[in-house]
């Protein structure tokens, strides 16, 4: 019997819960019987061509307690790349290299963890495995904050970040109302041309508060006569007014409204202040009230210590089912999950073809957007809520959480 | 026997465990045989003025889950207001009015919980009610993220946004690291004056990773050429850089960096972008490698979730001990907290003359801080630590935090 090997490697922006679907992947390598080797790839597909790896049955093997501390831990174990393959017609040079490493370390199952890009590498490399006939059975976990994925219910990662808007926004509201005075506060969320993200504001609602009052998403053009039209009716009836608005809107002629908000530096070079900063003047300029604007920024790819648990085990699962698929023989799949009821919440989990995920994004259907274009259906919501469900147990060392080293 | 009913407010800004001292507050008259009634005046002194009061009694009396609630809901459940008592020998309109309140509710205890502007009003109230004979016991519960009261170890509520600070940044440090490209990530803390805040990022530092690298408090002035060179010393040396910088630092001028940051934007108007925004700026035009900044923003005074569980019973305790205090006959006192040993951590509660308190400000002391001005001490991180111990349980419900109603 030949050796057979695995190789994982991680790509693309950093979630919370990508490290759990590398749990997933050793987890299932560990228990598969024809597994030898575990091999990690150090930031990506550029540590393949690098050879720059790392043993992970030595680091988790018989060891539970380190892969439970993986699977909590935010962003990449493995490191990340942003690094796209050259098409197959225009040079193989990459793919020859990163086949002479495959097959070096008898690697006959490749995972590669990522979003859209990650799934465009899976996508190329299968077509070269097929072309010259290599035995390797390759496979592509999804991930990404952004659920901007085709062919899956939604992405791991999504929920958690969810989970970490929704909050964010309801805590800012007990922030808001505090003061008898009328205030706008503006919310930027991520999210270039998916809305998701931003959407996920809508579950900060709850029995006692409506906010956000107002949600601007990039599947809409954005009117700033309405905006300000809405927020002066707003701050009239209710004083204090919670604006939730993805960074990737644009005006009725397909400008980014942040590109509008070129300033001038103190060096005297033109900077972009963000799609927030920009509604933050527009307010203050044309309605005069208090305005604070606020950009989630970073932290809600990787606030861990509020990662949702149904997310946590589904990105687990899915590396688990990726070894599953590779070891009956799939290839040039992507692993998926589909939401077989709501309520309660279940899903399947299965494969996709990748060729029909790559390169293709998920957006927000116009229905589930109200007729206005400021506001989320009903609908969306149900969508989203089963997803930030379940608080993980985090452990903490000195009153900060205790994650896998780096 | 004539009636004693109690009376208190919140006022200032916010933080998450102002609410615990309330439910401490409320805890203790509802134990206190003596009083009959407990008022709440909603937005403050401004309640009282304007007789805007809420009988708490019959809010959380007999209901001890409701009072758990409170104590882990941030910000003011009574609402909050920015208003300053004119001097006594200015005006005294407005203490005629209170003290009318206070009588035709016969208070004799009131409380009033803030920070240095609300422990002024406290001062002020107490010497007219001694200038004119009042039968009244007045006193402060201090708050405030910012820990620049004198005359306690340490405020409530720096406990927690020292905590959420500590944790961002590991989380931060996480997602920065997953790179292998050079780049600096600046993240600006709150704290015009003071830089307790900014230095609790210092406690993200655990046994795999040292960021914030470098750190930078309003209590040095800030020499652009030196940070420049640490910069670019520390990105040639460990390629991603992590740098906490404080809103209010200064240059040798006394200039705030803020200020120097102003900006024409679209509207032609100058604003301010920011410190981090200005350091941004200063690196992406002097350095030239990859750079981003965040703001942590209100987040780090409301986000409830992940409170300190020593601040939230601190808040707590040093509410009910106000309530002892004043029915001890003490008057014109903020109530205080001295830590009598840090390992193992323990405090002893107290009083203070409250005029030793307003309008002091407690900055870090300079020894505290290294020689280069760029980090701070292990006997600071030794100071802040237990502070940011233990984690209280949050109920979830819809997947995002239950708290009390607005």
């Amino acid at each position: 019997m030949t050796e057979c090997n695995v190789l994982v490697a991680q790509s693309g922006g950093p979630t919370t819960v990508i490290n759990s679907s590398l749990a997933g992947v050793i987890a299932g390598a560990l228990a598969d019987q024809k597994v030898n080797k575990i091999y990690g790839a150090r930031h990506g597909i550029v540590g393949v061509l690098k050879e720059d790896l790392v043993a992970l049955d030595e680091v988790f093997g018989g060891n539970e307690e380190l892969l439970g501390q993986l699977k909590i831990t935010p962003s990449m174990y493995l490191g990340s790349c942003r690094h796209k393959l050259a098409n197959i017609d225009q040079s193989t040079e990459e793919y020859d290299k990163i086949f002479e490493v495959f097959e070096a370390y008898h690697i006959e199952y490749f995972f590669y963890i990522g979003g859209n890009d990650s799934m465009d590498t899976v996508a190329k490399l299968s077509k070269y495995a097929e072309e010259k006939g290599k035995k390797i059975n390759i496979i592509g976990v999804p991930k990404t904050i952004d659920n901007d994925l085709v062919g899956i219910d939604h992405t791991p990662g999504f929920g958690s970040a969810a989970k970490y808007i929704a909050t964010s926004f309801l805590e800012m509201a007990h922030d808001t109302y505090i003061y008898n005075t009328d205030s706008v506060l503006i919310v930027e969320v991520m999210g270039r041309n998916a809305g998701w993200l931003t959407a996920s504001a809508a579950l900060a609602r709850n029995s006692y508060q409506v906010a956000p009052h107002l949600i601007y998403l990039p599947e809409v053009a954005f009117s700033s006569e309405e905006f300000l039209s809405e927020v002066r009716r707003l701050v009239k009836e209710k004083h204090q007014v919670i604006v939730a608005v993805s960074e990737g809107i644009k005006d009725e002629n397909g400008e980014y409204l942040s590109a509008k908000s070129a300033t001038v530096d103190g060096f005297g070079h033109a900077q972009l202040s963000g799609t927030g900063k920009y509604l933050e003047e527009l307010v203050k300029n044309e309605i005069g009230c208090k305005v604070r604007s606020v950009e989630l920024n970073v932290l809600q790819r990787c606030a861990a210590h509020t990662s949702s648990l149904t997310d946590i085990e589904e990105a687990f699962l899915l590396g688990k089912e990726a070894v599953r698929k590779a070891a009956e023989g799939h290839t040039s799949k992507m692993v998926i999950l589909t939401r077989t009821s709501n309520a309660p919440y279940t899903v399947e989990y299965g494969t996709i073809d990748v060729a029909e995920v790559a390169n293709h994004e998920k957006k927000i259907p116009r229905e589930w957007i109200n007729e206005a274009g400021n506001d989320v259906t009903e609908e969306l919501v149900e969508y989203i809520r089963p997803l930030i469900m379940g608080e993980p147990e985090i452990p903490y060392v000195n009153g900060i959480p205790q994650y896998m080293l780096l």
